[in-house]
Protein backbone atom coordinates (compact mmCIF):
# COMPACT_ATOMS: atom_id res chain seq x y z
CA UNK A 1 0.00 0.00 0.00
CA UNK A 2 3.03 2.25 0.91
CA UNK A 3 5.21 2.94 -2.37
CA UNK A 4 8.33 4.82 -3.36
CA UNK A 5 8.21 6.44 -6.51
CA UNK A 6 11.46 8.25 -8.22
CA UNK A 7 10.77 11.04 -11.29
CA UNK A 8 14.21 12.02 -12.29
CA UNK A 9 14.58 14.32 -14.79
CA UNK A 10 17.60 15.50 -16.66
CA UNK A 11 17.12 19.64 -17.49
CA UNK A 12 19.30 21.02 -20.33
CA UNK A 13 19.32 24.74 -19.03
CA UNK A 14 15.45 25.29 -18.02
CA UNK A 15 14.02 22.31 -20.76
CA UNK A 16 13.35 18.98 -19.18
CA UNK A 17 15.48 16.59 -21.67
CA UNK A 18 14.65 13.62 -19.82
CA UNK A 19 12.01 12.86 -17.31
CA UNK A 20 9.72 9.34 -16.68
CA UNK A 21 7.55 9.80 -19.89
CA UNK A 22 9.74 11.11 -22.89
CA UNK A 23 11.98 7.75 -21.43
CA UNK A 24 8.60 5.59 -21.74
CA UNK A 25 8.27 7.17 -25.60
CA UNK A 26 11.76 6.25 -25.82
CA UNK A 27 11.41 2.59 -24.79
CA UNK A 28 7.87 2.88 -26.99
CA UNK A 29 9.72 3.68 -29.90
CA UNK A 30 12.58 1.39 -29.86
CA UNK A 31 9.68 -1.39 -29.53
CA UNK A 32 7.14 -0.83 -32.21
CA UNK A 33 9.68 1.12 -34.34
CA UNK A 34 7.01 3.76 -35.10
CA UNK A 35 6.22 7.09 -32.92
CA UNK A 36 2.33 6.65 -33.82
CA UNK A 37 1.98 3.04 -32.40
CA UNK A 38 3.97 4.19 -29.09
CA UNK A 39 2.25 7.29 -28.86
CA UNK A 40 -1.16 4.95 -28.57
CA UNK A 41 0.32 2.64 -26.10
CA UNK A 42 1.28 5.55 -23.69
CA UNK A 43 -2.70 7.30 -24.39
CA UNK A 44 -0.90 10.12 -25.86
CA UNK A 45 -1.51 12.13 -29.21
CA UNK A 46 0.42 11.75 -31.55
CA UNK A 47 1.90 15.34 -31.76
CA UNK A 48 2.21 15.24 -28.29
CA UNK A 49 4.44 12.17 -29.07
CA UNK A 50 6.49 14.20 -32.04
CA UNK A 51 6.90 16.92 -29.94
CA UNK A 52 8.31 14.95 -27.18
CA UNK A 53 10.74 13.47 -29.46
CA UNK A 54 11.63 17.00 -31.13
CA UNK A 55 12.86 18.17 -27.63
CA UNK A 56 14.84 15.09 -26.78
CA UNK A 57 16.16 15.67 -29.80
CA UNK A 58 17.27 18.57 -29.50
CA UNK A 59 18.80 18.38 -26.00
CA UNK A 60 21.83 15.96 -27.17
CA UNK A 61 24.88 15.84 -29.22
CA UNK A 62 23.15 13.83 -31.50
CA UNK A 63 19.42 12.72 -32.06
CA UNK A 64 17.85 9.90 -29.96
CA UNK A 65 15.34 8.94 -32.63
CA UNK A 66 15.68 8.89 -36.40
CA UNK A 67 11.92 9.14 -38.64
CA UNK A 68 12.50 7.74 -41.92
CA UNK A 69 10.60 9.32 -44.80
CA UNK A 70 8.93 8.27 -47.81
CA UNK A 71 9.75 4.93 -49.57
CA UNK A 72 8.82 1.91 -47.70
CA UNK A 73 9.39 3.08 -44.42
CA UNK A 74 6.94 5.62 -44.13
CA UNK A 75 6.17 5.96 -40.86
CA UNK A 76 8.93 4.05 -39.36
CA UNK A 77 10.98 5.32 -36.88
CA UNK A 78 13.93 3.69 -34.72
CA UNK A 79 16.42 4.71 -31.43
CA UNK A 80 19.82 5.70 -33.14
CA UNK A 81 23.37 4.22 -30.93
CA UNK A 82 23.18 7.41 -29.02
CA UNK A 83 19.38 6.71 -28.63
CA UNK A 84 19.36 3.42 -26.93
CA UNK A 85 22.43 4.37 -24.78
CA UNK A 86 20.64 7.52 -23.55
CA UNK A 87 17.80 5.27 -23.08
CA UNK A 88 19.93 2.67 -20.95
CA UNK A 89 21.58 4.84 -18.64
CA UNK A 90 18.64 6.68 -17.64
CA UNK A 91 17.09 3.35 -16.52
CA UNK A 92 20.45 2.29 -14.84
CA UNK A 93 20.03 5.63 -13.02
CA UNK A 94 16.55 4.28 -11.63
CA UNK A 95 17.38 1.34 -10.79
CA UNK A 96 20.94 2.29 -9.22
CA UNK A 97 19.17 4.93 -7.17
CA UNK A 98 16.55 2.63 -5.98
CA UNK A 99 18.51 0.05 -4.80
CA UNK A 100 20.58 2.65 -2.95
CA UNK A 101 17.34 4.23 -1.26
CA UNK A 102 16.12 1.43 -0.21
CA UNK A 103 17.79 1.02 3.52
CA UNK A 104 16.35 4.54 4.54
CA UNK A 105 12.86 3.58 2.67
CA UNK A 106 12.13 0.63 4.78
CA UNK A 107 13.30 2.68 7.94
CA UNK A 108 10.62 5.84 6.54
CA UNK A 109 7.80 2.63 5.94
CA UNK A 110 7.72 2.19 9.61
CA UNK A 111 6.45 5.41 10.25
CA UNK A 112 3.79 5.20 7.65
CA UNK A 113 0.32 3.92 8.35
CA UNK A 114 -1.10 0.48 7.33
CA UNK B 1 23.61 24.18 -17.70
CA UNK B 2 22.96 19.99 -18.06
CA UNK B 3 21.62 18.89 -14.43
CA UNK B 4 19.95 15.83 -12.77
CA UNK B 5 17.20 16.14 -10.40
CA UNK B 6 14.92 14.03 -8.48
CA UNK B 7 11.71 14.07 -7.09
CA UNK B 8 10.73 11.15 -4.88
CA UNK B 9 7.33 10.35 -3.66
CA UNK B 10 6.14 8.73 -1.20
CA UNK B 11 2.08 7.33 -2.09
CA UNK B 12 0.03 6.17 0.71
CA UNK B 13 -2.52 4.25 -1.48
CA UNK B 14 -2.79 6.69 -4.37
CA UNK B 15 -2.11 9.82 -1.59
CA UNK B 16 1.35 11.47 -2.18
CA UNK B 17 2.29 11.11 1.95
CA UNK B 18 5.59 13.36 0.84
CA UNK B 19 7.13 14.71 -2.34
CA UNK B 20 9.51 17.63 -2.66
CA UNK B 21 7.04 20.37 -1.79
CA UNK B 22 5.60 18.80 1.09
CA UNK B 23 9.26 17.86 2.81
CA UNK B 24 10.29 21.99 1.57
CA UNK B 25 7.39 22.56 4.02
CA UNK B 26 8.25 20.42 6.68
CA UNK B 27 11.78 21.51 6.92
CA UNK B 28 10.34 25.41 6.92
CA UNK B 29 7.87 24.70 9.90
CA UNK B 30 11.01 23.08 11.35
CA UNK B 31 12.67 26.20 11.51
CA UNK B 32 10.18 29.15 11.77
CA UNK B 33 8.27 27.51 14.43
CA UNK B 34 4.80 28.52 12.15
CA UNK B 35 3.08 27.24 9.14
CA UNK B 36 2.49 30.82 8.35
CA UNK B 37 6.00 31.52 7.97
CA UNK B 38 7.15 28.77 6.46
CA UNK B 39 4.15 29.30 3.55
CA UNK B 40 5.47 32.28 3.30
CA UNK B 41 9.12 31.39 2.81
CA UNK B 42 7.75 28.48 -0.19
CA UNK B 43 5.49 31.06 -2.03
CA UNK B 44 2.44 29.15 -0.99
CA UNK B 45 -0.65 30.27 0.86
CA UNK B 46 -1.40 29.58 4.53
CA UNK B 47 -4.74 27.60 3.36
CA UNK B 48 -2.24 25.10 0.87
CA UNK B 49 0.43 24.57 3.12
CA UNK B 50 -2.52 23.99 5.93
CA UNK B 51 -4.09 21.39 3.43
CA UNK B 52 -0.45 19.49 2.94
CA UNK B 53 0.12 19.41 6.35
CA UNK B 54 -2.92 17.92 7.10
CA UNK B 55 -2.73 15.50 4.59
CA UNK B 56 0.84 14.42 5.55
CA UNK B 57 -0.61 13.89 9.66
CA UNK B 58 -3.28 11.52 7.54
CA UNK B 59 -0.83 9.26 5.83
CA UNK B 60 1.81 7.98 8.93
CA UNK B 61 1.00 6.69 11.91
CA UNK B 62 1.98 9.10 14.52
CA UNK B 63 1.85 13.09 13.26
CA UNK B 64 4.36 14.95 11.71
CA UNK B 65 3.33 18.61 12.91
CA UNK B 66 1.91 19.54 15.98
CA UNK B 67 0.10 22.40 16.04
CA UNK B 68 -0.12 24.84 18.75
CA UNK B 69 -3.87 26.23 19.44
CA UNK B 70 -4.84 29.33 21.93
CA UNK B 71 -2.60 30.72 24.70
CA UNK B 72 0.61 32.13 24.12
CA UNK B 73 1.71 29.90 21.76
CA UNK B 74 -1.38 30.64 19.55
CA UNK B 75 -0.13 30.10 15.94
CA UNK B 76 3.05 27.81 16.48
CA UNK B 77 3.93 24.75 14.89
CA UNK B 78 6.57 22.18 15.49
CA UNK B 79 7.75 19.12 14.30
CA UNK B 80 7.21 15.74 16.45
CA UNK B 81 9.98 13.49 16.64
CA UNK B 82 8.09 11.28 13.88
CA UNK B 83 8.25 14.36 12.12
CA UNK B 84 11.67 15.21 12.40
CA UNK B 85 12.51 11.09 12.15
CA UNK B 86 10.59 11.55 8.69
CA UNK B 87 12.13 14.58 7.24
CA UNK B 88 15.91 13.07 8.12
CA UNK B 89 14.95 9.68 6.47
CA UNK B 90 13.04 11.34 2.99
CA UNK B 91 16.38 13.92 2.95
CA UNK B 92 18.65 10.72 3.41
CA UNK B 93 16.86 8.72 0.19
CA UNK B 94 17.82 11.88 -1.90
CA UNK B 95 21.14 12.22 -0.99
CA UNK B 96 22.01 8.41 -1.12
CA UNK B 97 20.19 7.70 -4.52
CA UNK B 98 22.05 10.93 -5.97
CA UNK B 99 25.35 9.58 -4.89
CA UNK B 100 24.00 6.40 -6.57
CA UNK B 101 23.10 7.79 -9.97
CA UNK B 102 26.23 9.91 -10.17
CA UNK B 103 28.48 7.19 -11.98
CA UNK B 104 25.67 6.53 -14.76
CA UNK B 105 24.83 10.57 -14.66
CA UNK B 106 28.39 11.50 -15.79
CA UNK B 107 27.99 9.29 -18.62
CA UNK B 108 24.88 10.10 -19.82
CA UNK B 109 26.30 13.98 -19.41
CA UNK B 110 28.63 13.03 -22.63
CA UNK B 111 26.07 12.70 -24.88
CA UNK B 112 24.05 16.26 -23.84
CA UNK B 113 24.49 19.14 -25.71
CA UNK B 114 26.86 21.90 -24.04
Amino acid sequence: MNTLKPRWRVLHGEIIALGPGKVDLLEGIGQSGTIAEAARHLGMSYTRAWNLVHTMNACFKAPLVEMERGGTGRGHAALTETGRAVLALYRRIESESDRAADPAWQELCQYLAD
